[in-house]
């Protein structure tokens, strides 16, 4: 099911995968634009968030009140929605911004986080879902969870492999119109149609809290840079990576990784990309 | 009041203390278990909590939504409640969490951060003491007042010295069944009976917000790998000081302190922990 | 409009500007008394917050229930209310908080962080205005969104230079009786008489998330260890100033700087301020 991307075919608008120039060419443009990416996520990492939003360009926003989470969306160039430390007043604010983002024509971000442990978690992820977000990006458990919920799955759990979680994650992208994208020692994104594949990153990264949730806004700062939904989201992912390897290297545990990414996210251009990249 | 340990009769699972052999031994069950704790904590510390819990080798999750937090807590292998930022709404999950652990029979961390200090706040904490806590850990003023709280002090403020604070947290441990222990330049572990001291640790590291949060999160992790309550606390903060001063001895200021403790709990080992913990 | 402050006629007790002398003697009292400074502010940097008070030698408390509020300015030496990430029942905790300092004599900074984005945003932070902080410290668009909304600017924009905004706060300061701090690539603080600028500080700053936020609870460590507003406002903006500079010289990246900073505020001593201080 895996596709590789031919890089002759592919561009930052149109395509699952993206040429090196075009990964490059999308970094440069969130730091050309210092998108406003607008975040309701959760309290473990909203530092970190708005740290690798600001290393890598973009310009960050925590705003949850339900009296002005609509009013803020029309400032904001995408919408970032993580379920991680969920209660109900949060997933009213949730609701509102993700409409009102999809009427103002603002690409949002679902990070459905921990989605199928309870069925309260699951319930506002899957109402989420429903408002079709730009971007679904979750790791294998997550997207099965939500798929399965969907319709889309048949109980299958996390004892299956990478392949399975990605034949339910393209059937889940066809169903919803999102693209889903699926993170874990390889990313894969997809449409529904093509699939792109992310081979960086590097095992120590799982140590450090919350790169998962820094993974889904970066996917924000890409799209609201104007990259369309898979190439934001392959941007997105092989800048982590390629910033998470290189930080790993330079570092003697997740203390030190957790700064060294962000000073390599800081760092990161069209040529170190480049390099490092490994995108089918 | 305070016994010194004979290593010949400690044991991981039965006694206050733990010898060499058990403290390496826990550590490594908690790497080979992957427990996961489910925190309810405060807004100041989940981050650096998060961070503390993978990097020793747990799996951490953050949920406090009371429609969801009975439900996490069968999937926990240990609980930690900490009232650092307390709201009525929180206290409301932190009961449930309470109750639900009791009745399942997973053990259960309090931290009563700045119990004493407004009567709010002694009232919530009083409140889950009397729901019998696995383990209570505190500094010497909240032990103090929350002792007193219960009766089993009489008036004794923060000027009391921690041979004082000691003997209240015997009782205090008799009476309530928890095992207690008061942190500060030397730690003690109470179940009532038995006591044992540690001095590790660095001066630098008060200096650090929220260490004594990472060390009630810590003794959840060495309870959800399966150790007795007392060598549960005893190995958590023998592994937390440890680290504590390896880590101050590399850095400049107490900004480094935080990443390096994080890189030395992920570096710690059994024969680090046998040379430079001081358990007695 | 802005006076350069005659350093034998400056005190830290009666002037908007400081000594050397009294600069260095306002960290060291702050060491001295280790005050206590209650913050209610936002989700995003209470972790970051609190070190960098420890690390001054400030001592934290972060507290936000409308239950335990009042009860808790009673113990604080200042209060620093930051409206970062706002909701309804934190502003009603704001209010309470603010009339109980006032009340009690306690100083206390307000943070009006983007005020003017959204009216629930404009509406609270003008109510709190309206309850006279004794520190008011925003960057120029927040304060010019204050002033316009107490009818003191005329539709301002962020367009305008910051000489526009220094003549706004002016007025501002000299209307609520507040001292008024803009803090930007120059800082300035004024009483509505009398205007001390500060030229410290180092790009790199904006990209590491709440700095702003971490001025304004040094305000309050000043504030609490006795220093008269503007002295008090001026020292701590000249105290992250210097450290933040020693700091980004010393890192590679956002990611460094912010440990790099906690450092330095822990190392800095009166020969250091008084050596990179640039005050007038």
């Amino acid at each position: 099911m895996q596709h590789e991307i031919q890089p002759e075919r592919s561009n930052a608008e149109g395509s699952a995968g993206l040429t090196e120039a075009a990964l490059g060419g999308g970094l440069e443009r969130v730091r050309a634009t210092a998108p406003l990416v607008h975040n309701i996520t959760n309290f473990v990492v909203m530092n970190t968030t708005a740290n690798a939003l600001l290393a890598i360009g973009a310009s960050p926003a925590m705003v949850h009140a339900v009296e002005e989470v609509e009013a803020f969306v029309h400032h904001a160039a995408a919408v970032v929605i993580n379920i991680g430390t969920l209660s109900e007043p949060w997933a009213e604010a949730m609701r509102r911004a993700a409409d009102a983002a999809t009427a103002a024509g603002v690409p949002w971000v679902l990070d459905p986080v921990a989605a199928g442990v309870t069925p309260f978690r699951s319930a506002i992820a899957s109402d989420l879902v429903a408002r079709r977000p730009t971007v679904i990006r979750g790791n294998a458990s997550e997207i099965l969870a939500l798929a399965g919920g969907m319709g889309g799955g048949k109980g299958v759990d996390s004892t299956h492999g990478s392949t399975v979680a990605l034949d339910v994650a393209q059937r889940f992208a066809a169903e919803t119109g999102s693209t889903v994208a699926i993170t874990g020692e390889v990313d894969y994104v997809t449409d529904g149609g093509t699939v792109a594949s992310i081979a960086n990153g590097h095992a120590m990264m799982t140590m450090v809290t919350g790169l998962g949730c820094t993974a889904s806004a970066l996917v924000g700062a890409f799209l609201g840079a104007g990259l369309a939904p898979t190439a934001a989201t392959t941007a997105a992912l092989t800048t982590l990576g390629v910033a998470g390897e290189i930080a790993a290297a330079q570092s003697l545990g997740p203390g030190s990784l957790q700064l060294n990414l962000l000073d390599q996210l800081y760092r990161l251009d069209r040529t170190i990309l480049t390099r490092y990249g490994h995108v089918k």
